[in-house]
């Protein structure tokens, strides 16, 4: 099922290839800004090499509390049938279905109650010919009946009853093993878990179970000028967004924030953070090709940098690679930027491992554009948009650095690379922020 | 938006209006059945006496980390603006437009490097006509500069640049309060927070924000038959599913579970926890209308019982009503009815006070049906579904008790009240368990 839905998400994101033969004048100076770069790489180019990394995630016993959303490390099968006996489905008389033959409202057959079989409980008393067993849902069926005649098709009192309705021989009787079977695998390795399997392992006696841990993600947010959360920025100052936004995605993702500091600029200090304890570091700010900009000769030096810069905007100075068998994300610095490369790059590979599916989070909707859209040949657009009247309009101030037009914006329009923009009332995808799946 | 959308999911849902019209032999064998029921409601109808309740929340104060998803009680705004100062969006030289005027790769102009603006720390350094200072993104604009030209467009060496293009005066430049304005309303009050929320919230300053309280949930299962979790059924014994996954739902959709208890079928212990402190009681098992259910009988005698016996499968026996300010939800002890029950209708409540949405949490996909899908007109069918090759099949076995249809299926169809179901290959739509939105 996932499978599918995603594919038609990133043909609906239009995330095709970059079609080089459309290179055009805009083409050519995107390619004079990007020369900083070595070898930038297409959107598609990123992904399909994020599609092939993995990480190894050991595997925790949690409770079933716990258990909801995460990612079972085993099939899942139970020792014993549900139900272990065979049970009514109704409210109703356990019966002998050929006493109830022929009956109906103008020909009512009475039949003896002789006993009441409750749940958990059930009754001694066996049923035989011309008697009847009061019985509710769930209750184990008494020996001798075969049927259970629903209470809404008699007329009762105190110890006979009248049958308005015949039944068929094993009617409204749930069998040994008729919901589990013993033995038989229920969940697989792999399943990320729904409240309903929180239910179905209750019921098969697990108190615990094996799922894999969640991805431990360490964030860095690099800067001189960046303050902690709750100071107050004095000169030049800014404090710290980038982190509380990428632990709030990563929590909301799967993972978990093992740590999240602000480091300066310093070439020890990063190199320290990157050879910190993680399975995934996002490291923000000094991504580009400045002198300033550490993370990805660091990287280079710790490691492998796998890409460096991506022909979309915003986004452009996204890297990624590894250090041995942990994954790290150079992300921009601008807030912008950061938002969309992680949901992009780090948190489709987050939601990858944690089964939340590669794509987009975000439900979508189509809506036409109120006006154009312009974008470049061979660069990913990332456009921040609001819904009104029914029409898509991009947010009117919507740099990278501008934080305020993600929350200000509904949503989101990809222009994919091989697109030149958009005229006004062309249908888009808008990918809605506050709808996301989880 | 959400409001359109959720109109939408209501819509394609077919909750319509039961069509009193279209009477059938199905719809008076309904009628005997459900007889049992004072007065039963149609779906549309509960739904309809649901979305008039409300509860009232208080709020509370919660740092960032823990403010992703809940709901804002207040207006946000910033005591400063953002930027604070003049910035540049680029890392280049901020200079004087008129300098680089008429420039090109045919036409260098030279200007003097005569300083640094570093992030965080600036400049002292004036620029004035012939000079330019090299500065990064983010750094604040040194005076007598109205515009910065990219690195890109430069030969640099140690202390000359190379103007290679023109650039328009004030570009690549942030203005002061651009991105935020200090005093201007950022986020409104009854906003789910998003990522970025946190982000924009950390930017301005805040360490924690006032959040209306999840609603507090108490959870009883009623059974003399019914065993904890992790405990061993003996005889006729069933462990507890529906608290389990009771608790899961609840979390899932913004709520907070205060309390998960087994209550044996004694009015005197039912009635007891009716009187608990929480703002929403699910209640399973006893809901129905034999000698056995207490549950309704002890909420009409305690508070108000508003619905008892919805026309729907399963569910039927689903009531609703109020204590006080409290709200309580009567639910099937049958697992796949009481996930149903949930989804439907207390699910709903708690995804709308939360700002969850009221409607069916699930992702859907349109596809076509296998074979037919039999219901009868007055009453809403909960279908569990497997997806087989792009097509749509029933969960063989899908009784009422059978958790595991529930587990099997891939999803959904409802099929509403005014149809008797659907021939083959008609289009349906699959509401995905995989899939849902948060």
């Amino acid at each position: 099922m996932s499978t599918s839905i995603h594919s038609k998400s990133i043909e609906l994101a239009g995330m095709g290839e970059t079609q080089e033969n459309h290179v055009s004048k805009n083409r050519i100076t995107d390619d004079v800004r990007m020369r900083g770069f070595k070898k930038r790489s297409t959107v598609v180019a990123t992904i399909d090499w994020l599609d092939q990394q993995d990480i190894d995630l050991p595997q925790q016993a949690v409770s079933l509390q716990q258990a909801m959303g995460r990612v079972l490390a085993q099939n899942v099968s139970s020792n014993f049938n549900i139900p272990g006996f065979t049970r009514s489905m109704m409210d109703g008389y356990a019966i002998i279905a050929s006493d109830a033959q022929g009956s109906s409202s103008y020909n009512q057959l009475p039949l003896e109650v002789v006993g009441k079989s409750m749940p958990g409980k059930g009754t001694k008393v066996r049923v035989s010919s011309g008697t009847a067993v009061r019985i509710m849902t769930g209750a184990p069926l008494p020996d001798g009946a075969d049927a259970v005649l629903p209470a809404e098709n008699v007329e009762a009192d105190e110890s006979h009853i009248m049958v308005m309705e015949s039944v068929a021989q094993g009617r409204n009787i749930g069998h040994i093993g008729e919901d589990i079977s013993a033995g038989t695998t229920l969940l697989n390795k792999g399943r990320r878990l729904r409240p309903q399997d929180i239910g179905l392992l209750a019921s098969i006696g697990e108190k615990e179970i094996a799922v894999f841990n969640r991805p431990r993600i360490s964030i860095v947010v690099t800067g001189n000028e960046i303050l902690p959360v709750g100071e107050s920025p004095k000169d030049y100052q800014i404090i710290n967004s980038n982190g509380p936004m990428l632990e709030a995605l990563s929590i909301r993702d799967g993972g978990t924030v093992i740590n999240s500091q602000i480091v300066p600029d310093n070439p020890e200090l990063i190199r320290q953070a990157m050879h910190d304890d993680f399975d995934i570091l996002l490291i923000t700010g000094g991504t580009s090709v400045g002198e300033e900009d550490l993370a990805p000769l660091l990287l280079a030096e710790s490691g492998h940098l796998a890409i460096h810069g991506v022909a979309m905007r915003p986004s452009r100075s996204t890297g990624m690679g590894s250090i041995g068998k942990k994954l790290v994300f150079l992300m921009p610095g601008n807030p912008v930027a950061c938002l969309s490369a992680y949901d992009f790059f780090a948190g489709r590979f987050i939601r990858s491992i944690t089964r939340h599916g590669k794509n987009w989070p975000y439900v979508s909707v189509h809506k036409k554009l109120k006006q154009k859209m312009v974008s470049m040949i061979g660069r990913t657009d990332y456009a921040r948009v609001k819904i009104i009247e029914d029409h898509v309009e991009p947010v009117a101030i919507s740099g990278a650095a501008i934080l305020s037009s993600t929350t200000e914006a509904d949503g989101f329009v990809i222009v994919p690379a091989d697109s030149e923009g958009y005229a006004p009332e062309t249908e888009v995808e808008v990918f809605l922020y506050d709808q996301y799946h989880n």
